[in-house]
């Protein structure tokens, strides 16, 4: 009985993260057909995550990294994605989310809830070396897209080279490797004028 | 200089491994409102993983189980997805999918590439605990989407029940309480009609 209850709780929040599937972020996919949504975003840093943990600042835990990924924007189901250069939307983020994080972890058993709830806190603090790697692979990604679709959420949205640096300033303290690779590709588009350059 | 080439890999198969964004399953997301794609099925399949190991029948190794979901599918971008009851196109399946883990993994350095050939393949074969586990969340999660949307892909298929049990025959190898869940499910939809009770 209690075993019924449990496994119905956990398929009940399992069902509730297919929303995720609808909730879309600003990067086009790499051929720049339609934008991505947060579970395909997620899936893509899980297996970043699988791929390239070798160049992570500090040693991580990389199951415990990819755990962390796959949960991080589950949150946006009811507080929606911020566009990481929207100020406006930015101010209210955190509050959105934490009501969020209540409901929806809320669905998990207890022991679930406080597992998925305590890992998506640290990648929200961004202090240990897997929320750190976590939110490197989390800024690169877009990077990786948005170079491939030839810059075109840059442009759409006429992002200024100095909001990206700013935007990415802890990068290197996740992957210094990653951070070199995502500045060349960031200077590249910059130069092609798909990004202002505003230095 | 060889870091660079390695890296310069591993990017070039995760910006290739973007493309299982557009490789369309038969199954609808659980609002019934588009089909589901192969990135968003690994992530949830990932997701499930994270929570549901203690079901599973022999004890698995939860990291290697969710990095072999994360990559199960990645195949399709070059071979398709195969859907489960289409009897001709299950022919020729297997000749399709090893060329494709050939080009795919390929683009990978030799080191992650036999890495994710031998997982994939374990998948395949469906001998280990984990192989077995991670094919019972990829049976078991359509039964949840296609329950959720009404039994959408099923009617439009006019699927068999004889077929899906077939199917799932090895489910509960995988996990039993899983199965017995998912068998609840189909035999509920079966006698509603959305699932053709031939037996």
């Amino acid at each position: 009985m209690e075993t019924e209850k449990r496994l119905e709780k956990q398929l009940r929040f399992i069902l509730e993260a297919d929303k995720s599937k609808q909730v879309f972020r600003q990067t086009y996919l790499s051929d720049g057909s339609r934008k991505e949504n947060d579970a395909e975003h997620s899936w893509h840093l899980a297996l970043m995550c699988a791929l390239l943990s070798e160049y992570a600042t500090e040693s991580i835990d990389v199951a415990k990294t990819m755990v962390m990924v796959l949960i991080h924007d589950i949150i946006e189901i009811d507080a929606g994605d911020t566009y990481a250069y929207d100020e406006q939307g930015n101010v209210t983020k955190r509050e959105r989310e934490v009501k969020a994080a209540d409901r929806l972890f809320g669905l998990l058993p207890e022991d679930q809830e406080s597992y998925f709830r305590r890992l998506w806190e640290e990648f929200e603090e961004g202090e240990t070396p897997e929320a750190k790697f976590a939110a490197a692979l989390d800024k690169v990604q877009p990077v990786l897209l948005n170079d491939a679709s030839g810059g075109r959420s840059w442009k759409e949205h006429q992002v200024r080279v100095s909001q990206i640096l700013a935007r990415q300033q802890k990068t290197p303290e996740g992957s210094e490797k990653l951070w070199e690779h995502a500045k060349a590709l960031i200077e590249k588009n910059t130069k092609l004028g798909r990004i202002e350059d505003d230095r």
